[in-house]
């Protein structure tokens, strides 16, 4: 077929990507004919493009691991904009274990442009699918802030000099320890700045349209089938307490969330790095994300085991369970315009049907329910990943965190799409519901005191053949007065323990 | 509080089992006072209660794997039976390479005895929990037969003479071979005992109802919200199609389950069998069981991986996710009695609601759903246990092949219970159907090729925003005729292409 | 094949059971000669064996749903004795509210049977598979207390009088806000009773062992490669830590836990009960159980949604993560005896193979490692139920507290068994590990000071060309005398930062 | 913290989208001066670039669902282009039924375009986060298709003339069945193009390996522990089949893949369509990609389920778990290289360890154990998904193709990268690997029949104690000579049945 052969992205972005040259003769840092300067690492030379911060590591990793769509599978930038945060950190604490106060001072600012965001599609090529410690990443964001401190310090691009990758910017840190602290600070600042305002959001919206429908009465559903009423309000503050319960949920975990693996270097031991070192860094870290991360009190489990991201996924994954529930009952209320149940409408957000009016697809409720199925999905992927540790490395990294900070932003992100586009416009059909209450047999429970449940089903009975209403043939069965029938049958008297 | 330390009834269990001894100078058949025999292994002795026909190593089995309630975590009893097949299988075959054909004779006798299923609850007391190749399954096995086959030979239980469970009931044999190989007979047993029987008859069902319903015209939905008709059969043959799909989908790993690794010994070789063994091994069970089992092509895969597993889960996960939609859909149109969708009567098989009378709560429905969703979870324990095979030997076997069973029994019989239950007695409430129908304002597309778009849609928004019906609107406005109405707007003819 | 027509045991139980004989002029408690009575219910008449407290609707449930093996589906015993528990409570309760002291003093009686468990084999026949709100259990339950408490007062079975399964025993209550109250109580106090328990019996054998093995100094291992060195104690004391925040994971739970719906009754609204009921009920229940329940905030959301089970199922995900990671470690570590890392002994509960000594399967290992996947799949199941609910109602109840009391009896099992039969026994090969450490090249890393990084890694190259040691190879190069290589490659100085 | 606030790429996005302006005056392609032009749909007008192909109904999507980062949330390209068959099949089949041929022309030159995938990048815009039935992806391919044939006819962008998106370009179809067959357009192309091909590569290199190493006699292992020997081939050989019967599962899917919705249109029925557009449709798109669809037998099915995406995402699940025992195996085989199993010698592709020589970390078995992970989560995403269809239509569709052709390329696109930088460069340690089996006392099975049973014990639990080889302890015991030995322990006869 004609599709056959086309270039993937991907293949266009390795393809365009330097040639490994071996071992030459050129220094380092010579600059070729057509843009590319040569960087050397222990494996021999290669070209690296000459605008790029980063270097050959980066260069071998793109070379290496040629897996996915490279702009969907991208190591997610809250993840680079942590390594940003805890590299500042580092080069600051690193100034009392002897680290020249300039060199340091262009790391910081160097990091600050990690942090920002802007050096992000330029200079972090690397995907998820890497090595399972992420150390290619750590590499890349060492390059990136070595030389771009190198020439915030008048050096030279690729010379390591005076600001070196390894020496310098990763000074008493291995991949095995960053890593892992960059997960723990990207989910933690991901969680208040995505995940937490989108609930909260979502929440305040749906307890503003309880409220709002405070008076309205309907008809309780259960097996699906009608049950005794209750307010629509309350309908919806079984859906705040959700949410409200969810975000308790996802704070509950935060405190080993707050546990920062950095000083565990290779192991967990700490070798090659200071004593203090753990602690001051940590104590960096929160001052700059506000955030009250602590150095983790066992370092091996913090870089053998990855539970924490487990059990935040998990929280996650039953706030997608609750939204699941919430948007399929909002769609379901809102069912119809004609053939449906009908007790709600929901806002008109794009074309439907162009001939039918009142046609109105939950769309919102659909991208919710389907980012709810994926946070389940992501959830098991990180299951699977936090149980395959071995020894004194879990190699999944990449992998479980780019899955739980997917989960967050959409969650977060589809939280204030479907209050924005739904759940504020919500409006109850009050006619309909008023009917649908009034047409239900379920009321006949209110006259079992005055007139005996055996008068009352046998009303229901009849009502229910004769598909009649209840009043009516309560009368006609003279068992009481139309009058008698308003004063027992009242909804509102049915709504709570007497 | 006053549960507290209340005996479990595994804990009962336990208790109940024999002590191991140690060493001890008693002959290994001693029968003592209390109605216990001696038994030996290479760990010393322990008692073993003299009516039963297992052995030590069953024994130790249960002492040190006290895991779960046992009635419920029992090794299911298709793979016990399964065992019986191949035990037999293999005696028979081994007459060929020099086994006793007396000895051979017992053996198959007290196979057919475990075939049938009569000593399970007595002779097979081990749970899913132990050695992760099943070998103390395989050795229970082994012990029973052994003790069996001696007794028909008039021997003395436990004096491994003139049957010994390891040198002629596992001859040429090893647990690593075995238990998979009673996996896969239990597997393909199963499908046609249970699944496949159940999802036929649950097929037929769903097909006689479409062609008791082909007349019937329907509103469809799509996004939940009103659309174009169809025929209540068209519905339902979706449904009839998805369950022969389902059939087609677990036919299509059948070849790969009908692989036995029956000849690969302990590590895939074969070694220590016979040449011409696994061959004829696997021709034996095909005419044991009348299914078409051959010797699997790779043995080292047979033993360290459970592909075969995994696939069959996810068929069955597939038949999960038809049969939640499935009976998703009929609770939901068979929801009311007055507040619902209301275009089915669910058959009612128990009480509802003592005073509400058409209150029928779809529990058919309630059970399958959760069927369908314990075949899911199920699903991906057998995912993370195939995944976690090392080097020769996958060790997640028993949990492995009890999930697969319980799915499989679960959706066969619950498929039975779904269709005898609820399908077979739904009833159209053609009235209601009809009804919806006609008050849908989705009929106006049939007006665009007589009045034109413009005319047609006018209709529906003033209907609409009436609440009333299209042909009230479409007179008043002056667009038609009633009789035109009736002529231009025909549900039957909206049901396919021109 | 042979196998066909095997009846299984649920066909046999389900061939047993009593057939509903319609309407019928007998009295509803006539007993006939065969041993059964005749019990009605709205339905019409059937038999129900004389000897058995239950009654009708628990007969239908039993005919209705033939779904699975009888034994290993059943309601979990500890739903039916957290049922015993709430119906003592609540009939305590409503002497409060009108209830006769003698009636309520005969369903406290009969209470305390159900909460003993000696009733549950021959009165709770009901599987997992039933009405998705559990209602048939919850009438099992009424109907055994009715009529147990009946006896007790000298009725006769099935006359209803003077104890009224649904007046008296379920007075105030609905099955839709009791078997969410079981489900919770059963859940807490499983977990305080085998699931913290056994996992506080595993953190503390770990802990032992790490004090004990606090002096071993072994190689690192990271990406499965050799790295830096550790103590063997730093290993446990991962696994303590994991274990011990699996521990605060659980508990972090509770809260939420303790919330019960009683007293929401059909729809969460409380109709049908009285002022005060909800929040006397659960400080009984709390009292009975010496657990902080307490009354749900929100009865709607306690009925519509079970997110308080996904959440303790998140949990037990992550503990079953945990223990994936520590038994791989562990039978990694001990895998050998001759060909593989060898460092630990694990005990030897069994023969492994007769003629191979030292091969010591870790059986202990793979029965924990499958439980840890079987909890990673119930997870899965009861997330899909979890999300499932639809309105006033979730109706996957029985199946979602089935897998959690399933999780929890597993890990709280496995973790007795695995601590019991193998972690106390667990042995340091301390020459092996001494072995490892010293042939490892990562030592080299100690001469980076003394001689300099390139004089270092040559004598590293040249040793791993060889297959040499380190010291050899550094003496033979001229680097260091065979003193200064003692005094500057200690391992013992290489566990920590400076 | 400075993160606050920062904008994330999503929201520069999204602030960067035109606003709706509401209803206008303008002309509906009116060009304003900063560069947009006005669209109108039924809802008003809102502002779309000059340059862009897209139309209004685009433009609402981006706005209405800001969710997730737009890179990595896109639409797939594989269903963009799929859409772009389709659309070319349509076009040229509607010409047999009245579309004018002019028209279908440019359609069917812009659709190449299209499927070309250079539009990709400016003119599709959406993410997944959408409607569920994709409407939204194929109005965006009707606009873009026809503004670009438009642009080919002379006319003006926006004026819907002389090519309308839904007159001509969306003739006899609806969103509801274009999305699907995009999406089995789509898988089926990726499996042929990516899938297949990879795994095929995968195979082969594994079979070269498996040849390369025919003579090499290892230790067998399992439960972890040493076991009797095989060939390393036959290790690989295990593999092979795996891959292999892997390949096989997925064609085994790929008749119901090939199963074309066209024709279907809203509900299933084919209204507005014509009697033989739906076959022809699908032969169309057969001959244009070279597969053999076909139109789905049901049509009803193909909307309402999408069980043929569960099935093939349960394929995928299979490989996953393949790949995952695959590559940890190869990683421990690997694991050293002192301190490891130290069986094979992977290739070193970037710098592990600067100092320490041999510290080859496993990075390609890290990523391709990430993407099992990532694919086992895929599919319960994908499995929640197909579980949730209702009535009609099931409204999972973009997250489940989505995440279907996220697993086929990472599957695909890593078992490239593993073979070509992993397994091609697989070295066995020959020596090793001899050393490790001389050593295992695995190898006194094979003196049972010379010397027997007892004394073979014997003399493998004295080498077990004294830490000695089996030669030496045989000799010393007095059972043997040193020939004698050689003659009978010959792990080259211990390969296979006699």
């Amino acid at each position: 077929m004609q599709l056959t052969g086309l270039p993937t992205t991907l293949r266009a972005v390795v393809n365009a990507t330097p040639k490994c040259v071996g071992t030459s003769a050129f220094s380092t840092t010579a600059r070729n004919m057509e843009g590319f300067r040569m960087e050397k690492d222990t494996f021999g030379e290669l070209q690296v493009p000459n605008e790029k911060y980063y270097g050959a590591q980066t260069v071998r990793s793109v070379m290496n691991f040629p897996i996915g769509d490279r702009a969907s599978e991208r190591m997610p930038l809250p993840v680079i904009k942590a390594f940003g945060v805890l590299k500042k950190a580092a080069a600051e604490v690193n100034t009392e274990f002897g680290l020249d106060p300039k060199i340091a001072g262009a790391i910081s600012q160097a990091a600050d442009e990690v942090i920002s965001g802007k050096l992000y599609d330029d200079h972090f090529p690397l995907v998820i699918w890497q090595t399972g410690s992420g150390t290619q990443s750590n590499m890349n964001t060492n390059e990136v802030i070595a030389n771009r401190a190198i020439e915030i310090m008048g050096g030279e691009l690729g010379s390591k000099s005076p600001v070196h990758p390894n020496d310098h910017v990763n000074k008493s840190q291995s991949s095995n320890d960053t890593y892992p602290t960059a997960m723990h600070i990207a989910v933690a600042v991901e969680i208040h700045e995505v995940l937490l305002p989108g609930l909260q959001k979502l929440h305040d919206a749906l307890d503003a349209k309880a409220k709002e429908f405070a008076d309205i009465i309907k008809i309780g559903r259960t097996h699906t089938q009608d049950a005794t009423p209750l307010t629509l309000a309350k309908n919806l503050v079984g859906y705040v307490t959700q949410i409200a319960m969810g975000i308790d949920r996802i704070k509950a975990c935060l405190p080993r969330v707050y546990m920062l693996a950095a000083g565990g270097t290779a192991v967990g031991t700490g070798l090659n790095t200071r004593i203090g070192f753990a602690e001051k860094v940590a104590s960096k870290v929160s001052s700059l994300t506000g955030l009250p991360f602590v150095t983790a009190p066992n370092k091996f489990e913090a870089l053998a085991a990855h539970d924490a991201m487990v059990e935040v996924s998990g929280a996650l994954n039953v706030i997608a369970c609750s939204i699941m529930k919430i948007a399929n009952d909002i769609r379901f209320l809102g069912s119809g315009p004609r053939c449906g149940l009908g007790e709600l409408s929901l806002p008109e957000n794009e074309p439907g049907s162009s001939i039918m009016p009142g046609k109105v697809n939950p769309t919102q409720c659909e991208a919710i329910t389907m980012v709810a199925a994926q946070v389940m999905g992501n959830h098991v992927a990180v299951t699977v990943g936090g149980s395959n540790g071995h020894f004194e490395l879990n190699v999944f990294k990449p992998m479980m965190v780019g899955n739980v900070l997917r989960s967050i932003r959409l969650i977060g992100d589809a939280s204030v799409a479907f209050t924005d586009n739904c759940v504020v416009g919500i409006q109850a059909n009050r006619e309909e519901i008023h009917r649908l209450l009034h047409e239900s047999l379920m009321l006949v429970t209110a006259l079992n005191p005055p007139i005996g449940y055996d008068a009352a089903a046998k009303i229901a009975k009849t009502a229910h053949e004769n598909g009649t209403m209840l009043k009516e043939e309560a009368i006609t069965l003279g068992y009481l007065t139309e009058e008698q029938f308003k004063e027992w049958v009242r909804p509102e008297d049915m709504l709570g323990p007497k």
